[in-house]
């Protein structure tokens, strides 16, 4: 390893050293492998036994398998901060516990307890701690994933099920500064009613991959897509939610099935209302988003963004961003308890310290 | 290995025996493991070289890949038949590989060019040639796979891509030696417009096994689905097409993008109208389809199927089954010809020994 005169490599030269040797200021969003991952597997009507931590690397699963074949998976994603006083701690991680409960049940998979999902993650944290960035330089991305391996055939449920957990570090999703433009997207739709839009299914993000494509191509940040039922109103991004503001009133489409439930996008909500917003979780028309004062969006890995411009067909509208922007504030709001500027009165925070390694 | 009576199995005491050894009288549609599979690589914005036979087993595969984490797969099926006279054939290998690249296209993947997936099915059948089970006890089912691997970590394009073969032999898909029981599902879709209903996808699959689950618990063979946008007509079923006959018309849903267009389908509908029927590929309402003399699906997996009841909430209709259906007629039609009792004069059927192994 090279000499580094930053204080943010290596502090010592011992293997213990605290931080892995990475460029942090260079972080977007992409892998940066670390150090160990998280493995468990469970059989069909059988339930999760500890798993373990081993050496971050390929897995090895059957060409037969579902998760393969059929798309019999689902993902998480949350965050590990770096507090100044050091500390690491992840947001929330029992909302991602009990979410991927509810996309096992979904797609008919065995789950881990949420106990046993919070732990991993803590372990799995713990285990590559010096690759979770200096605070202010980025987070650690933790991705949980539950697939459907074993072999089978036909289309049913899995005979098996992995648990794994990887994680790398991250800075921001989006390159943009002051905030996302939108294409709306009037021809495709992410979800339909009985699909699996509300739950975190592997299924529905590569069917959204050419839309995102072709949005990116044009210049675009990313796609808002609308309801496949009536066309009419909107949903989410190709992975994260949105909400829009007029006057005292913040309204966000509601979790009914074709979204899914971000955990981003309840915090915010809960942080609007205590500064005195009214969150309405609702129908939203295209109309009414053209005519927003504030658009912007929610989620792990974007965190709280300011939407610049929305374009529908020819029309395209611009929104306040910025320090005037309430998006500007909930953003300070929620990093603030993230990063541990300010206290945490609602219990967000997990320690990560606390857990047995 | 137990010597065996049996002609069908180890004919002679070398190490190239005609057949493997399999209770082929116990086929059903699992998966019993052969020798090899065949595999290839490319990068993005590459083009497939050729891959190669190697034996049967799992794949390594990175955590961080596509196909894990964002459904980026697509999947074909086809098989290769076994006739008296000892020659291996396999069916319209090239309508596979067209389908193949249709759902590239749909969700960003490179495909491998008709030649090549044509090439490849063939040098792994011929590698896997003692697995074809012997005339009248099944096939050999074939199933190509197109998956996103490589790491990335947001949602886009794989960097990668495998292609890869494995095969079974199986015998029959379903157990029933009547007809299908089928229960129409009223609450969940299969697919919506702009989706990938009409590709291949491994999307299209986890999502339907909740509905295929409860159906089977409750005594059902499968589930037929409505079309999302008005819930009036049929689609599906989880793995094959349907077909309806009233009078002298047979009716099939068309493929517009919701439904996937079955090489079975296509086939079966040329078979039809050969002798004397009027194929319409058109809406089918559920109204329809509850006063329809007959009723059949047809897929690779399922060749040609009678469907004895239909369940359309509270309502049981019961259809024409057995030597006097026109699906029993079909289904002769076809497997005469693949299994070489009829000269194919459609030229569909394509010699396996033919290709350079
Ligand atoms: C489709 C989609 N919507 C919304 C979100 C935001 O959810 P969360 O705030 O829990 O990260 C995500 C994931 O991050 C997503 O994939
Ligand atoms: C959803 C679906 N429909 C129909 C079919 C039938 O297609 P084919 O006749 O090409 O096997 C299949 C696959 O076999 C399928 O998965």
């Amino acid at each position: 390893m090279a000499p580094s005169s930053s204080p943010l490599r290596s502090t010592t030269s011992e293997t213990d050293e605290k931080y892995a040797n990475v460029k942090w200021e260079e972080l977007g969003f992409a892998l940066t492998p670390v150090d160990y991952m998280y493995v468990a597997k469970c059989k069909q009507g059988e339930s999760f036994s500890q798993g373990k931590i081993v050496p971050y690397g390929d897995i090895s699963i059957s060409p037969c398998s579902p998760i393969l074949n059929y798309g019999q998976g689902l993902f998480e994603g949350l965050k590990a901060y770096r507090t100044e006083d050091d500390r690491i701690r992840i947001f929330r991680p029992d909302q991602n516990a009990l979410r991927m409960q509810t996309g096992a049940e979904r797609l008919c998979m065995t789950p881990p307890s949420l106990e046993h999902f919070v732990e991993a993650v803590k372990q799995t944290v713990l285990a590559n701690k010096k690759w979770v960035p200096p605070p202010g330089k980025g987070t650690l991305y933790i991705r949980p994933l539950l697939i459907g391996s074993g072999v089978i055939l036909g289309v049913a449920p899995a005979p098996e099920y992995t648990f794994l957990i990887y994680a790398s570090p991250v800075g921001d999703y989006h390159k943009v500064s002051s905030g996302l433009n939108l294409k709306v997207d009037h021809t495709s739709h992410r979800a339909h009613s009985g699909g699996t839009g509300g739950v975190k299914s592997c299924t529905n993000y590569s069917p959204v991959v050419k839309s995102l494509f072709e949005a990116k191509s044009a210049g675009f940040s990313d796609v808002l897509f609308l309801d496949a039922a009536t066309g009419r109103n909107i949903e989410e991004l190709t992975a994260c939610n949105i909400f829009i503001l007029k006057g005292n009133i913040v309204s966000t489409p509601p979790t009914s099935g074709t979204i899914l439930p971000g955990v981003t996008r309840r915090s915010i909500s809960e942080l609007a209302r205590d500064i005195g917003y009214q969150v309405e979780e609702r129908d939203v028309s295209v109309d009414e988003l053209l005519e927003a004062e504030e658009v912007f969006c929610t989620g792990t890995a974007v965190v709280v963004k300011a939407v610049e411009t929305v374009t529908f067909h020819d029309k395209k509208v611009k929104y306040r961003t910025g320090e005037a922007a309430l998006s500007t504030k909930l953003h300070s709001m929620l990093t603030n308890i993230q990063m541990g500027v300010v206290e945490d009165k609602k219990g967000w925070m997990v320690e990560i310290d606390s857990c047995q390694g």
